[in-house]
């Protein structure tokens, strides 16, 4: 038996690995663990067999035997201590890239989101440019702190860890905004989370879901 | 040698427990955890000594010998997996725990401290009334979520965990909103950790340094 992951059926992000699956395909990616997915609509999600499964009707969830899981945070850190290559074997290094995991989720992640969502959902309203501004304003300050931390290290503390797979991913979700750009070494940081091989694969395989759900 | 955590000197929620370092003190007094409380000004919290333990300048830190945590997620859950009492000793119960901490902390927190802020710092913008609304309906939606997933029972899966405490923590911080008290049983829910002893006992701690502060 593999495990199962659920994904987009059609993700709205148009196949560019911004989807919350995509930090569990590629935590399965780095620690070679093969997998099965499951593609749910927007629909189906809402429904009760996978509201069995997640709670709050969302994407990703993991399945494998008797355990059933739902965020993606929880999803990455339970392969990462239960396979090597996600966490260092010395047990502060250990709690720290853990550390990093909750920073990149409750810390930097809900700033970039609110963002996100601003820009798709407000455009339309009075308050939109001012906003966006105060909103820029509030992810630039998570920004340059996790710059001065980073300090032109290649990752956040020694070597890649399941701290910086969350981290990269919440960082990608700022590529439409261009704000990543204006901190040419973060950009570069993702860009060396991009180019390692267990990301390129499993960012083949979500798009390659989207890809034929296109054509369909 | 006993750990060591940051508070803020001067809480902003002057006393009621909102802050984040309540969490790590609930977290202790539920392991039985003695520990010392170092307090920092926000002139302080922005220093290179503090920015060293917590890299975004924020409150709580966690020091015990060579290891220094930040996020309040991180803190707890490296308590829960060194001490008995806050996840389950079944390796999959204690994976659905720790989901229930990522859940409280990247599901639920972040709208809930969305609609927080607004109330506090938009409350004069031409856009606060509905804004207000928007970001109401979409805390509604999450606690209808967790009420029907809670369906009556006393805590999320089975016994008390630290998802439960991270939760109650975060619904906490609607008690000024009103919202919480929609949902009679999240009510219940979050009634019962604030009744548990270590939650008292870690409420009054906290307590004591506003008291203290406000008198001198």
């Amino acid at each position: 038996m593999i495990p199962t992951i659920t994904a987009f059926a059609n993700s709205p992000d148009r196949g560019r690995g911004q989807a919350r699956d995509m930090r569990v395909r590629w935590a399965l990616e780095e620690v070679g663990q093969p997998y099965d997915v499951r593609l749910v609509s927007f629909a189906e999600m809402k429904q009760p067999a996978h509201l069995a499964v997640h709670p709050f009707g969302q994407i990703p969830t993991y399945e494998d035997g008797d355990l059933a899981l739902f965020e993606s945070g929880a999803i990455v850190l339970h392969l990462a201590e239960r396979h090597a290559g996600l966490l260092p074997d010395d047990a502060n290094a250990r709690s720290r890239a853990i550390a990093w995991m909750f920073a990149a989720l409750n810390t930097l992640e809900p700033p970039i989101v609110e963002l996100g969502m601003a820009t798709m959902f407000e455009r339309d309203r009075s308050w939109f440019a001012e906003r966006l501004a105060m909103l820029g304003d509030r992810v630039r300050t998570r920004l340059g702190e996790l710059s001065r931390r980073l300090g032109g290290a290649d990752w956040l503390d020694g070597a890649f860890s399941a701290g910086d797979l969350m981290m990269v991913t919440v960082l990608r979700r700022l590529h439409i905004s261009g704000l990543l750009d204006e901190y040419p070494d973060l950009s570069a940081y993702a860009a060396r989370g991009e180019a390692r091989p267990a990301f390129r694969r499993a960012f083949d395989a979500q798009l390659a879901v989207f890809t034929a759900a296109s054509r369909s």
